[in-house]
């Protein structure tokens, strides 16, 4: 049992190490100072996670802290900004040495792989809650928002949708798969992937993006109401792995269409760009994926691969629903 | 009862106000979007707020909004920098509407007090936490640290001390307080006032600064390591309300000196400066006092007016202990 400061002594600073590019004063005083690069603008976003909302008890805790990192860089990569530094603030329900480490060691992993530094940290006992605020870099103009979607524009999707969803459905029994089948969905909800590079490449060619995290009917609605515009999904092209599409179609569905935690962009580009969205994929070293249309008339209709519309009438996942 | 994203619309989104200054984006997409000062540095920092931990049940949600963004910008006040920005996330057991309100209320009358803009936030059920991150800016080199005492250096606090600790005390049982002195020291406690113009006007008078959040003996401490130097704190000299004056010296000590949320500044500076001190204390319309002196010699001596030692075991306030 060690105390709050030990804890942070311990496992949250890392003493000798240089600083980041950027950071002038990291962890250890009231406030970090950061050097913010000339000419660029700072894009902030910030997410909790709560266990038993966000995550189960069952999570190993170093994939707790990649995961708590990962959902927040995703907001970053959906903006098409730089990751450059975060922020910590975690209640822990015991002052547990094993489980702090193991925290420590899922989240810095993922941090040094971005390249980012821990810039603020506070800890505290209670219920096991961790709150991260990053910071990025984008050159102005150059954000990409979801207010961008026009009229005749492509939808696309990266990566594949719903192994989350269908994880938490085998954790909430409703759904059993075996042990290599649901190692790769546990996989998917518990060390998702933020496509930071993928955001970073689709500067300047998509219209408009978001990340994945509420499941995509919701998502894409927050796109379509700020854009002004509709759209039109084939539903049966939206990307999911054999291990979904083994499943009954109404299941498969809800993996898709309103899924959560899938932490993939969501993105806009006129057909024109069709060449340098794949090209982007390819660079960032993820499957793009065209899955409908941005139509004038408002709205979001979903249809099959024949053309015929599917009725589909589950909300995004709201957390306090 | 309200979902998650009719609470956040309603309450946290501020529709048809212009943007803050510095804020080219503000809450609504992935990210916000600051547009830093040029040659300015960014200061950073990140307090969470649980339940029964940091706050009481007990506490209105007026005043729960204000303490939670308070408690951060005191951190901003400690570095001398000048608030900019803010996140906020927030775990609420339920969609009370009416708890919201009042949160946001207690909250947005504090940032348009320092003229910030709430730039981030993520709204979702859980247990009663609040956690902010703010941002401020500093010119390079200006930043008040914790590392910087020097012996000879005078230290000084501001405000006066105690009244929150001894309002815990109230709530716990063991004080007995009449009306009018339980609400004086009940409103230190729950409507802390952050030294921000004070850390602005310390620039380049005092040569170190930590806001008191976990009790003098601790934060003093916190400044002693940093800066490799020692200190005698003349314990009759800590200023402090008659109504804790009123108390017995060993209950007086405790409140003093290991109290926990005074939110004041303890800070250092050389007795050339003391003129510049008492200057910047006016300025910021907030008393100043020498309570000690900063010396070669490691570790903390607590002395009363006579000069004899004062002894004194309790340790700072320590969230796992």
């Amino acid at each position: 049992m060690a105390g709050e400061f030990e804890l942070i002594a311990r496992h949250f600073t890392r003493a000798g190490r240089p600083a980041a590019p950027g950071v002038a004063l990291g962890v250890g005083d009231d406030c970090a100072l950061l050097v913010p690069e000339p000419g660029q603008q700072l894009a902030v976003s910030t997410d909790m996670l709560v266990e038993g909302r966000h995550f189960l008890s069952t999570i190993a805790p170093e994939r707790l802290g990649h995961k708590a990192l990962a959902v927040n860089l995703s907001d970053l990569a959906a903006c098409g900004a730089e990751p450059r530094a975060f922020t910590l603030a975690l209640a822990l329900p015991r002052g547990d040495d094993a489980f702090a480490a193991g925290l420590a060691r899922g989240l810095f992993t993922l941090a040094d792989a971005h390249g980012i530094a821990l810039v603020g940290g506070d800890t505290t006992a209670g219920p096991l809650v961790l709150s991260i605020t990053v910071i990025g870099q984008v050159p102005p103009g150059q954000a990409l928002l979801r207010g961008g979607a026009r009229a005749g524009d492509r939808l696309w999707v990266s990566g594949r949708l719903g192994d989350a969803r269908l994880a938490l459905e085998v954790f909430r029994g409703r759904v059993e798969l075996a042990g290599h089948a649901f190692d790769t969905v546990r996989r998917a909800m518990e060390l998702p992937q933020p496509r930071v590079a993928l955001g970073l490449a689709l500067r300047g060619v998509a219209t408009s993006a978001i990340d994945l995290s509420d499941g995509l009917v919701g998502d894409l609605g927050h796109v379509l109401t700020r854009s002004g515009v509709g759209a039109t999904v084939e539903v049966d092209a939206i990307p999911r792995s054999e291990i979904v599409a083994a499943h009954a179609s109404t299941l498969q569905h809800t993996c898709v269409l309103a899924g959560g935690d899938d932490y993939e962009l969501l993105f806009t580009a006129p057909p024109a760009h069709d060449e340098a969205v794949r090209a982007a994929g390819r660079k960032a070293g993820v499957a793009v994926t065209p899955i409908g249309r941005i139509e004038v008339e408002a709205g979001l209709r979903l249809m099959d691969a024949a053309g015929r519309a599917i009725a589909f009438n589950e909300r995004g996942f709201d957390h306090f629903a």
